[in-house]
């Protein structure tokens, strides 16, 4: 595993400002830049000292580092990379930590210089808040973290990238990038859009009487839009396919209530507690972040 | 509003054990009748000291009560109008906590003696754990209760019954039962299917890369499948359109991600992210159990 020095955040968000600060937390020595490209943003960062310098010069935060992490929505992957390009020190490790794996995977491919390693990172934290006001250094413990490499990713990297995740607190799991966004619109953007749905289907006058099962089951619908859009247009078939999927088990449950059959929807429910439960007890054998 | 010296209680899961427990804090010289029909939760209630009697025989339980309030699954309570129904006390209030209440009334109309007063009553108020171990006291603060009434619905007992809730902890709203059943089709009952539908459309393995968001989703999806079968089979007709919605606002969702449609996509997660942020302050300023 390679020694890094410094390392350089693109985009100064809840996640970006997080891993800065569990940076400073977990790995003494290490040097941070943030890029951030609002005046505000950068404000707050230096105000809030969540890194060791921001940069307004998105060429000059990356220079001399070691690692580069995109943490700003996938769809501004593609220009930033072909941006940072011309500035990476020969060897530095390029990775984002955009929900969607396969697109930023092509896009660095088309644009970044064989010099430098590309491997993409998920850190699946986060919350529906955002802006630098909300970072936490501890955002990172006990998350899961995807990496997701092909054939001709770089080992030593993608082992250098594993121990920097593991120091800040997360658990790596390695796969390559169509199985994450496979698994991923199942697990993380089909109940986004679950959620909107929901909320879309309700009414403004009636939503005064929800308890906290609808507030819970909505809650990932305050997730900024704009974010969002990215990830479902950069995993539009699997979230498409999911979608299918969903409708299929509404439609099931949908026919046996209207049917009656008590034994059918008494089936259906228990599958979904039992299923559930495993995995709530898979997750605290695991002590991981629920 | 009528004085109350004794409440029955039919039914000792977590509903049913916590309202004796509110009472027992709230309303000091109210004596607490319990009943279950289950030897074993009879026993954890006496250990508990969860109701000052707890009785085996349901008509013993309901002799002399004041206020009977049923809190067994809806399905249930036919059978059980129909069993107390020569033992209640002339100038009785009957009310039950199932929610649905629709179909209740219409039980309540067939089998309980023109002497005794139903009411309908819905605390949106529990979690996802059923049984007399984890019944509190404070279940109801801050949370919201609807009595259901109609044209013919004895007046001092909606008032006494109001009276009753309130000094439980709860808002007091009244309305209709067909008007209850179609709002709770909406935001409660229909949120309850998509849970359970999100989680059989998922597979086990790929849950393993659940996050909180997932988690919080899926949370009502582990309530106890008997009592919402009950939930759903008496509020079917709401439900099923509440059903056809949902999936019409899915496929929208689904269209404008297969076609790409940036700006669609963005305002459909805005309009949910809008309405959903405005019920959040909304139940902040009402201070309400979020």
């Amino acid at each position: 595993m390679r020694k890094l020095r410094k390392v350089s955040v693109i985009g100064l968000g809840l996640l970006g400002g997080s891993i800065c600060l569990a940076i400073k937390r977990a790995l003494a020595g290490v040097t941070t830049a943030g890029f951030s490209h609002r005046a505000g943003t950068r404000a707050k960062a230096r105000r809030l000292n969540v890194a060791d310098e921001v940069f307004d010069d998105i060429r000059a935060a990356v220079a001399q580092a070691d690692l580069v992490i995109l943490a700003t929505p996938v769809c501004t992957f593609e220009g930033i990379f072909h941006e940072i390009a011309i500035a990476l020190k020969s060897g530095c490790i390029v990775t984002d930590v955009g929900s969607t794996k396969l697109m930023p995977l092509r896009w660095a491919e088309k644009h970044l210089p064989k010099s430098v390693y590309y491997v993409g990172s998920h850190p699946i934290a986060g919350s529906e808040q955002r802006g630098v006001e909300f970072c936490r250094d501890d955002l990172f413990d006990k998350a899961l973290c995807i990496l997701t490499t092909t054939k001709t990713t770089h080992r030593q990297s993608v082992q250098t990238l594993k121990g920097f995740w593991r120091a800040l607190g997360c658990f790596v799991k390695i796969m390559p990038p169509a199985e994450h966004d496979h698994i991923l619109a199942n697990v993380s953007h089909l109940p986004h859009i679950t959620a909107a749905a929901l909320v879309n289907a309700s009414n403004t006058e009636e939503l005064k009487f929800a308890g906290k099962g609808f507030m819970d089951s909505s809650r990932i619908a305050s997730g900024p839009p704009n974010i969002w859009a990215d990830v479902l247009l950069t995993n539009a078939k699997n979230i498409s396919k999911g979608i299918d999927r969903l409708i299929k088990e509404l439609a099931k449950l949908k026919k046996a209530i209207r049917s009656g059959d008590r034994k059918k929807i008494e089936r259906l429910l228990e599958s979904a507690r039992t299923k559930r439960s495993e995995l709530v007890n898979y997750k605290m054998k695991r002590k991981e972040l629920m």
